[in-house]
């Protein structure tokens, strides 16, 4: 038997929303896919057998994170992250640019270096490579890696977007030559240019010349309203490859991902759904509950009654009011574990809904819920 | 069919340790037993299936923490604690008395009125007298309640442990005369007195003579040194009903059980498998692991091979040191629910060799070890 070889599959389209598969040698991962955040080697508070039972499949390790703690020495004792962890599906993995920008003290970014910074928790220097990340990438073992690039932040001075594109395409080349050929793993490119159209032309143009297996939307979500995000997506999603998975990077609330569905986006990730668990909100079909709200207090009814997973719909908003109140570890694990699971279920109707060519009025239906 | 009532079997013994039974209508309890604490509806980071899973067959609940959040108003409303946090077994609960005098502000203590104290969390004032914390464990349903009781500091005044035998003696018959008739639940009493082997027989005297379903040893674990503790054990339990289960609250680390079972104590409970859980502190039958040390970050084999439980066997040492290390929730989630699965294992293991008339060997082999 011939092993699976990575490789993305379009199955059906209504308008510009697509369902597809994504096939790796670790399984199968069906889009419109969401993939929940494992920064360190742990979904937060979540078990593994518990997240595969929310039909999650495929999660997303941060480099940046991993690369600190435990540090590419033990995760090479183990083979990676599937067995350190203990996940055997698919994992994708970011470059650690975006931590790089955000988390960490950066020192300076020289596009033959790469980027030097210090470590948030003690202050050791690292210098991160388009090589070196993909290295660690390779380390964790990932299935999906992506180029390292260089995220400005949420700007319209036009050379500094410019300056980034040139570093980050060059260092896309780089990441391409240092992944070398491996039929079972995914290269992905990430296209910048901020909000401004001909840019992100550009950008992707340069990328699709390296050829990538699929192509990434970064510089998004990083504070620009809703309705930018999806005009940027509209102009762009068009000239994007058919044929390779396109994925819009920390992505984000029920109504971003519908919207980015609407124009052709098909993978997501996003620390939301855990990150609201452990602060007591909850996402469900009837939208948003603030579960610290007082007025859940006496409230005797579950999240969602047809919650069958691990009985969670036995809990009451009432005792979870007070799990939040009184800090127990339980409340995030119960809330944590039900946003995943929702929307784990809300992908799922999506690609129904885009299946059945009814996609539109799934979109009409709860874009102004969430 | 009769529905069943609350009942102690005495099974078996082996010089003074016994097997035993206790029946309630929520199901049975065999002894001797460890009870998990669950403090505030919750036993902290686990799922009830879980702990289920885990052979425990009774937990307990802290009146004091439970009369302040989530209160008797909200506890009424799901008909007591067993629906709030959906464990249908049996639940025992304190009386509120030892965090009294530990964690809130006591004002004083009156042997009309109770003790006057306030709130750790915001001041506010409360009135616990015997009949209130009668009323508050019933608004729990709780199956077995304990009588209130003053639980001095560890002492050797005399004076004050005379104070306090009669201050809870005292109370103890206005608990009895609370609580009523109700063959379903049970009503224990405390027998304190401190070091004292003549205050201990006087205080059990006085309490057998109101008549109690069962008698508790409290004070103890409280400061003193295990051998003084197992000593006054010895004094006392020859003259304790025979037909009673006997409970050594607050207790304790694995040897401390093994000690108390070899003198005839039936019942314990304990935050530690759950404190340690969440500071990286594992139990197992090779002695507590610090799973904090740098030792096990390489550390490739799991805390116990044979631990079937949610494959909790998969995880690695080395893992847990990353988690603990990195602060996730998963550390807390899988070294609390393996610690309270091996202190279910060693209380099953116990009851095993008291009925093969092996105990003696086994405390032997494993006294040192914990």
């Amino acid at each position: 038997m011939k092993e699976l070889e990575f490789s993305f599959e379009l199955i059906t389209q209504d308008e510009k929303a697509r369902v597809g598969k994504i096939t790796t040698p670790r399984g199968e991962v069906d889009t419109p896919a969401f993939m929940p955040v494992g920064t360190l080697g742990t979904v937060k508070g979540i078990y593994i057998e518990d997240l595969i039972s929310t039909g999650s499949q495929i999660i997303l390790g941060n480099t940046y994170h991993l690369m600190i703690r435990p540090g590419t020495e033990t995760l090479d004792l183990f083979g990676g992250l599937h067995n350190y962890m203990n996940w055997q599906k698919p994992i994708l993995t970011d470059s650690g640019g975006f931590q790089i920008m955000s988390l960490a003290k950066l020192n300076k970014i020289d596009i033959n270096i790469g980027a030097v910074f210090s470590s948030h928790l003690d202050g050791k220097k690292f210098v991160l490579s388009p090589e070196k990340s993909i290295q660690i990438q390779k380390s964790i073992n990932s299935d999906i890696l992506m180029v390292l690039d260089e995220c400005p932040k949420l700007t319209h001075e036009k050379e500094k977007l410019i300056s980034a594109i040139d570093i980050s395409t060059s260092w896309a080349k780089r990441c391409k030559i240092e992944f070398g050929k491996n039929k079972n793993k995914a290269l992905f490119g990430i296209v910048q240019g901020g909000l401004d159209k001909d840019l992100r032309l550009n950008s992707l143009e340069r990328l699709t010349k390296i050829d990538f297996d699929g192509y990434a939307m970064g510089g998004l979500a990083v504070g620009e309203t809703q309705e930018q995000m999806f005009n940027i997506l509209n102009d762009i999603v068009d000239y994007m490859p058919k044929k390779k998975p396109r994925y819009l990077m920390g992505v984000g609330t029920p109504s971003d991902i519908l919207g980015a569905v609407k124009n052709g986006i098909d993978m997501f990730d996003c620390v939301m759904p855990t990150r609201s668990g452990r602060t007591g909100l909850a996402f469900t079909w009837e939208g948003k509950l603030n579960l610290r709200n007082a007025k859940y207090q006496s409230d005797k009814t579950p999240l969602d009654i047809r919650n069958s997973l691990r009985s969670l719909n036995m809990y009451s908003k009432s005792y979870l009011n007070h799990l939040i109140k009184t800090n127990e570890i339980l409340a995030s694990m119960l809330i944590s574990l039900h946003n995943i699971n929702f929307y784990q279920q809300f992908m799922s109707e999506i690609r129904k809904e885009i299946k059945k060519g009814n996609f539109n009025n799934f979109y009409n239906k709860y874009i102004n819920k969430f």
